[in-house]
């Protein structure tokens, strides 16, 4: 069931580790079959390196395994949340990369200083609360996703132009129209994020990007007359 | 004698090199068999890459080479003090990683910034003292391992919940169920001190996680109800 | 066509990747054959793995395709205008590499600190100003081009000693005498760039090489009696 | 002619790459054959990966050419006149690594924080003076070695137990017994400016590590009943 969506998400947590985004195994990438209502998610604490499309647990929009051994991502239910409330999105990736996770250490949104940055994100990354005492003790996962959504509701932020988040205390998610896409945002999420620490570095008042820089460099690559990349 | 052992101690410590842990020949890892109270240690100065099973060294717990033709580890007696004091612990990682080790000379503290730190160490990892011009004269390396046990004993941390210490003016000391348990938390301990670093740039004051997720964190992954990971 | 210049265009691009300079597709590199008036460049948005020569495309210097099935890198126009203006150049680089897009973001010029900088590039990168929203309105890409230009004839900087150049909110351009020259010097661009941020956290208030050394540095290895390297 | 120390010396000068020291061709290693009072030098401006042993340039104390094709390194000089002035070594390394070089850049010496840096470097790493304008005009390469002597003969440094140096506006300099133990001490030299960096950011004021560390860590390494790595 779902070959090619199992296979996509085994490259893309396998990318993970290549990439240098985790160590260890801090980190997971799902993907969905909107036709289908199944997603599918690495299994919890597998080595990346020993990953298989096999492996990969399927799951149905209520939370359900459908299919798979093993017991997925311990992040699963996060995943589940985001895929319930944004219809747009196809993949899911968390990471706990160094530089984005400092900033969601420190509390600190992410802002938008440069094309790199505006290439990807349309405009500052967010930093959400974190959960309450309550939300943990209940269900710390779910409640880790519901968070995200309401942060992106009460502050009228579109998932689809702003497809990253930091989570304070705990480290970033992205997501993207599949798989793959999720996981390239999480790359351009720490190379902007290692770059702004460093900008601050050299120059702690630099101020964001100009608007019109800002909208030209998003549009050029997501705009509806886009002419980054090859025609589809 | 102990082939398993010294395989896994010997892959343990290449694993020093590859994930970057270390140069030249800046670590060791060990790894005890507790029913036969003999631990194995890596030879002192020989390349990670030319390190074989066979030349793993094994020691008793009185500190006498049990087998080997090569010359233990210089840092041999403060792993053996280790396995004395503890028995709960099964292996042992000394490294000189980069950011742990900057925070060992500094006599700084690794405080629990945030969720990757709490999945690992449960709390602020020590700086354990340094040793005394008697100490050092004596027998540096066991007393190095004393002054840990001492540090552990006088602060009432339980050395399973806290698998790490950092040994001011000198470097980390990690240790865990087996060696390679141990080294995995070297690798952990390095990736959160380098957050730690870059979060205090970013935010000078930044604070502990807050007690109930520091608690949930740890609890998922090491509790009696931990869900993390593959059942065994 | 220009079987040549294609493959060392090809291989010039995959050494954005593997040298680390560039993430994703965050990066391309063109080279120009002056006797043909034509030049090559990376097709937009292709992985660096799967770039092959016959995908480069070959543009003349009116910006015409004149071979080349896939859409040229959108920065095309800007490595256009470089090559119309200045036609002592053979090769463009543009990345954003990190440390010197920190550069280019905070709006720091990269000062000449040390000989490293000195081998590559006689005195400080400047910053070019961002562009007007009437400029990005217009014709972003060529405008982006001439920008570079105009600062290198308003301060009256000789682009063969000074092969590399930050914009403003963007990221850096290198060039040099062919595809490959123009990347090394992209290579030395972002070892500068680090080290003088290291530089900067160590001694804030360094101040420039003297001259003399930066003269004897650059002379060695670029100047009429230099003696760097192979005699040709 | 001295076929072994040509592998050597190009074995060395091919890890200068693979070891992350330098980029480009930003290094150079040679080895000394004290009995023929000839070293090999790697020849200039050639890539690390295209390196043989026969390319390797070999000269003698009066710094002429023995054997070889190539043009040597133009830091021939800075080499030959540290081999003469100094009969106990036997192999130099010089770079442009990342740390060593900022420290350099800054003008700032390297101060002993810790056991790793104890471990290789018997107290602070000095920092030479700049050349003069005469000297430069003069024969700067030759120079630039006669101010590190002249910088450890004035200030009673013995370079047998401070194998490195870092000139500023420059960069480091290191040697050892032979072509391959100076550069090992290139790459301890390398960590240990990353970590003072990284030290110096967590607390400003930190200070040397304590006298009888630095003795009992350099002295079971170095001295006469050192125990480290297998006796020979």
């Amino acid at each position: 069931m779902l070959e090619e969506l199992r296979q996509e998400i085994c490259a893309a947590n396998q990318l993970l580790e290549s990439s240098g985004l985790v160590k260890l195994t801090f980190g997971n990438v799902s993907g969905i079959d909107r036709d289908q209502g199944v997603f599918g998610i690495k299994p919890s604490g597998v080595a990346y390196d020993d990953l298989t499309p096999e492996q990969i647990v399927l799951i149905d929009l209520d939370g359900k395994v459908v299919e798979g051994d093993l017991r997925p991502s311990s992040d699963t239910k996060t995943h589940l949340e985001l895929y319930r409330a944004w219809p747009s999105i196809g993949g899911v990736t968390h990471t706990h990369s160094i530089h984005a996770t400092s900033f969601a250490q420190a509390g600190h949104a992410l802002p938008c200083l440069g094309t790199t940055h505006a290439d990807h994100f349309y405009g500052e990354v967010p930093v959400c609360r974190p959960l309450t005492p309550e939300e943990v003790e209940q269900d710390y996962e779910a409640h880790t996703g519901l968070a995200i959504i309401e942060h992106f509701a009460q502050h009228h932020i579109d998932p689809t132009t702003m497809p990253a988040v930091l989570q304070q205390h705990h480290a970033p998610f992205t997501w993207g129209k599949n798989a793959m896409d999720s996981i390239k945002n999480s790359i351009a999420l720490e190379v902007c994020a290692e770059m702004a620490l460093a900008t601050f570095q050299l120059q702690p008042n630099t101020e964001a990007i100009p608007a019109h820089i800002l909208e030209k460099h998003h549009q050029r690559k997501h705009g509806a007359n886009a002419y980054y990349g090859q025609a589809k």
